[in-house]
């Protein structure tokens, strides 16, 4: 049997769909039940339960966005920093093997340059940089497993999320038997707030960047693919292979969804960042060839974006 | 045998003259001989030496000052909230008794009126409140362990330093078996940069305010006496009974010291914050009437304070 924990969530819910696909026996634990927040019950359950594999994707994100977060220090730290401590020390203390959803947030720009002479560029807003990811795909390369997160409470600027992210994943590294799994930006056909594509063609205006994302329903099966493989524990980049620039995207959604009006995009940063948001945004590549060594098959994110918007269901306006 | 984890900062220093005067074995960890930050690391030596009680003294305080946690957020989250919870954790997996060394700082103001009819006042600076101190210190009430913390990232503004040990008391409240020690400004005889008399020696211009403090060795004394009574686990304001105005001890150093200089104050809070301070102060008043009734004897503040003076031991100067 295996435990969830915040299986009633956006990413929540694509771990059970995935579960039951596979035929995993599963249950889904919720706070009003267990107060798995400390550490004595989760213990106690643990210890009397016995599961084979806990999965954690409870976590706090701001409600619309990330700036939320700055003024929920305590939660969003609460949720993402000192929960799965708690998970990784309970399930350490226990001998069960885990996984956490963790984020890609915590790294901002991609290594730019040929194999060999790669140089960390934490903004690729620049013109140069947008006509690279459009021009020369091949030499914006991901941040791999092995990177240091740069976008951290110990690299500032960042975000509060993501500052409580990473210090997360610092805080259980190499603890147990886990696996860190780090999503980015999810997305897939069906419209809602968290879908990465609702969220362009909601917003009045778009912020251009580049990026690795992540297919919600793919990244799900990927984690377990892991677990099923008994691939090492460790960190792991959980994103669909390559990258896509913001603008791209809204061309395909305007080519495919006919959305009846034209996207507009900030004309700059500095305006993005004085009228558009309040907290810094991570915006960057991930590598996923640790993923794809392990075995793990994932689509390549055009193929999965193209058939996301191919397949997409609108929902209900309230 | 007693574990003490940072034994060897201020206050850990004044554990361990105190366990000698007790005549109780004790151990020191340092990290760098035994990594307690880990869970895995901790609870192994746990499990394997068993000691009767843990007293987690280690922390992390900004040098020269709470400024320097703005900073830091990261290190300061690890050593005042992500650590106090590897602890507590770890203790309660092996079964342990523990201490933590928390700080009154987490609450700002004081209580103000008659028994039955109290409001909080978190700022004392105003002219009135501090007529008050001087002229009615009996309608000034300090904060009870029932009290809300109430400077803390869940009631902003706060300092970060403020708000990562008010999350690390959240983080472990009511865990295991589990003493959580509030200190607030130590002080004594001993010419050291922590010592609350040195400070207000060595600052160009002094911040008057109201406040709770902790004579050291008998805050050491303190925290053991409730272990050795076996007094009930939980928090406990382990403070001089009393509060002084920061003109009092001024006054007091000027009278006993004759350190040669006028002291000069702030003219206002504003000024204070514009060119003295980055980040909020806590300036409290604390009720210690719990650690009394536990049976634990501590010095009524003004005895402690003078005390100090008229033992006071200058350190050379470098």
């Amino acid at each position: 049997m295996i435990v969830v924990l915040g299986i009633t969530g956006y990413i929540g819910r694509a771990f059970a769909q995935a579960l039951r696909e596979r035929g995993w026996p599963y249950i889904g634990l919720s706070r009003r039940h267990l107060d798995y927040t400390r550490f004595d019950v989760l213990t106690r359950y643990l210890d009397d339960h016995r599961p084979q594999f806990l999965i954690n994707v409870a976590g706090y994100t701001g409600k619309p966005n990330v700036d939320a977060c700055e003024t929920a220090q305590a939660d969003t730290l609460a949720g993402n920093t000192l929960l799965p401590m708690t998970v990784a020390q309970a399930c350490t203390a226990v001998g069960i093997p885990y996984g956490h959803v963790s984020s890609g947030c915590i790294f901002a720009g991609a290594r730019i340059g040929q194999d060999g002479q790669l140089t960390v560029e934490r903004d690729l807003t620049r013109p140069d940089l947008r006509a690279l990811a459009d021009e020369h795909p091949e030499s914006i390369h991901g941040f791999t497993e092995l990177d240091t997160p740069n976008f951290t409470f110990r690299s500032p600027p960042c975000s509060f999320y993501s500052g409580s992210k990473a210090l997360g994943e610092e805080a259980i590294a190499g603890l147990g038997h886990g696996y860190i799994w780090r999503l980015r930006i999810p997305f897939d056909e069906f419209d809602n707030p968290r879908n990465y594509l609702t969220k362009l063609l909601r917003y009045p205006r778009l912020y251009d960047n580049v990026n690795s994302i992540s297919h919600r329903a793919e990244f799900a099966q990927a984690c377990l693919e892991l677990w099923g493989r008994r691939a090492p524990f460790g960190i792991y980049n959980v994103t669909n292979p390559g990258f896509v620039t913001t603008r791209q995207v809204a061309d395909a959604i305007q080519r495919v969804l006919k959305p009846g009006h034209p996207f507009e995009f900030w004309a700059s940063d500095e305006e993005f960042y004085r009228l558009g948001a309040k907290t810094p945004r991570s915006n960057c590549v991930m590598d996923c060839s640790k993923l794809l060594a392990a075995g793990v098959s994932i689509r390549p994110v055009e193929q999965a974006l193209n058939e996301s918007l191919e397949r997409w269901q609108w929902q209900a306006q309230s």
